[in-house]
C-alpha cells in the first residue's frame, strides 16, 4: 500500500508532527510505502489566484474554475499543484494530519483543497461523489484539539466534532474518496510541543499516540463512512422519493 | 454605524466584488462609514507561522497560541494583523463577502481567522462566547455558490448550507459577535465575472444583487442567530440539567 501523509503544522516537532511519525513508522514496519507531505516545510502557497496561471484562458478576468480546467487540459498546471496531484495518484491511502484551528483545517491545508483538487482534472459535473476521480482510494483525518474531549460532545460547549469535520469529509467524498472515521486527539494544549517533559500531560499524549499507533495498521480494511450517492438523488439533486429520509413539504 | 466589508475573492470584477460594492453603496447612501478590506488586493498572507514573530517567547519550538499571546501583551503583533484588529475595533458591523470553496471560506479568509483573532488579545478561556471580546458588534456572511439553490436544501445533493457555514458562524460567536442570518447568492457560475453580458444569467445575478441591496440597510436592527452561552453549560461544558436539550445517557 502507498500512503501519503499530508501534514499541516508550522512546527515539525509538535505533537502533530509526532503523530505523522507514529503513522509513518507503523506503516513502514508493515512494509508499506510512506511519503510525508509537509506543507509548511515545502512552503506551499494556499492562496489560489491569477498569478499561478501562465497562459490565461481569460486574460481580462480571473475565473478560478475556468483557468483550472484549461491548464489541466493543456498539462500546464502550476508545478506545485502537479506535484501534489502526482502524489495523490500514487497513494492508496491519504492521511491528513492537522490541528483544528477555528473549527476547521489551518489555511495552508484549506488552500491545498482550493488549489490541488482542480476542476476538470479531479472533478466535474459528472465526475464527483460516488463517480469521483479518487474512488477506490481511502482518506482519513487525524486531528488535534486544544479543548478536552467532553467539550466536543454533541451537546458540549465546543460543539460536535462530527460537524466541524463535515466540510472536509464531504469534500473528500465529493472527489470520490472512501472516508474513514476520524482520529481525534483531544486536549493537546500549546501544540503539545513540550510533550517530552515528564508529567501527567506527557503520559496523556503518549496514550493518544499509542491509540493512533494501534489503529493505523488496520486502516486499509476499516469500513468507511456511508454517504448518499447518485442512485439516491432525483433530477433536482434531492433525495429521491423511494428514500425514507425524503423530506415532504 | 461603521461597517467593515472583508472581501475574499481573487478577481475584484467578480460578482463577489459587485456584492461588496452593492453593500458599500447602500450603506454610504444611509450615511454610514464603510471600509472595504480586500484581502487579495492587500496580499494578505494567511499562513500562520514562526517567521511573523520577531521576539520569540519560545525560540526552540513554535507554539502558535504562546506567541500570539506574548506578542499581543508586548504590543508587538505582526503589522498586518494589528491593522486588521484596528479595523475590527472601529467597526460596528462586519460583512464577510466570499465564494464557498470546498464547503468553506477560501484559504485567504480562513487564515484571516487563524492569524487575526489572536489568543490573549481577542479571546481566552474566560473571554469567549457570550463573554467574548466583540460582544455588541454584528457580523454577517455574504456567500456565493456555483451550484443552484435546490442542491443546498437540507436533503439536497450539495449539502445543507447551514452546516457549511456553521464553523464560521460558531467562530464569530466564539469571539463574541452577534451573528446574523447569512446572505447566500446561489448559482453564480464562473464567479459571475461575465455578468455584464445581457442574458437570463445577467438578470438572475441582478436580482440577487437587488435582494442584497434591499436587505443591507436593515442589518443593524435584524435579530441575530441564537446560541447557547455560559448560563446554559455545566462545569464540564455540557448543556446543564435544567436545559430541555440536555442529553441523558
Amino acid at each position: 500500500m502507498n500512503v501519503l501523509i499530508v501534514l499541516a503544522h508550522p512546527e515539525r516537532a509538535s505533537f502533530n508532527g509526532g503523530l505523522a511519525d507514529v503513522a509513518a513508522d507503523a506503516l513502514q514496519a508493515q512494509g508499506h510505502q510512506v511519503e510525508v507531505d509537509d506543507l509548511y516545510r515545502q512552503g506551499f502557497d494556499p492562496v489560489e489566484r491569477a498569478s499561478f496561471y501562465t497562459r490565461r484562458e481569460d486574460e481580462t478576468h480571473f475565473a478560478t474554475l475556468t483557468e483550472q480546467r484549461a491548464h489541466y487540459d493543456d498539462n500546464a498546471l502550476p508545478r506545485d499543484v502537479q506535484h501534489e496531484l502526482n502524489r495523490l495518484d500514487w497513494a492508496d491511502l491519504v492521511i491528513f494530519q492537522f490541528p483544528l484551528w477555528w473549527h476547521a483545517q489551518p489555511a495552508i491545508l484549506k488552500g491545498w483543497f482550493d488549489r490541488v483538487l482542480v476542476y476538470g482534472g479531479r472533478y466535474s459535473g459528472s465526475m464527483r461523489y460516488d463517480h469521483g476521480y479518487f474512488r477506490g482510494k481511502r482518506a482519513v483525518l487525524s486531528v488535534t484539539t486544544g479543548s478536552p474531549r467532553q467539550a466536543f460532545q454533541p451537546l458540549g460547549r465546543a460543539g460536535n466534532m462530527v460537524e466541524w469535520l463535515w466540510p472536509m469529509h464531504a469534500s473528500l467524498y465529493y472527489v470520490g474518496f472512501d472516508v474513514l472515521a476520524p482520529q481525534v486527539s483531544y486536549g493537546i494544549q500549546g501544540g503539545g510541543i513540550r510533550y517530552q517533559d515528564a508529567s501527567a500531560f506527557h503520559d496523556q499524549l503518549e496514550r493518544q499516540k499509542d491509540h493512533w499507533r494501534a489503529r493505523v495498521p488496520g486502516l486499509y480494511q476499516e469500513a468507511s463512512i456511508p454517504f448518499t450517492g447518485w442512485d439516491d438523488w432525483d433530477a433536482d439533486g434531492m433525495l429521491a422519493d423511494h428514500n425514507p429520509l425524503r423530506w415532504r413539504p
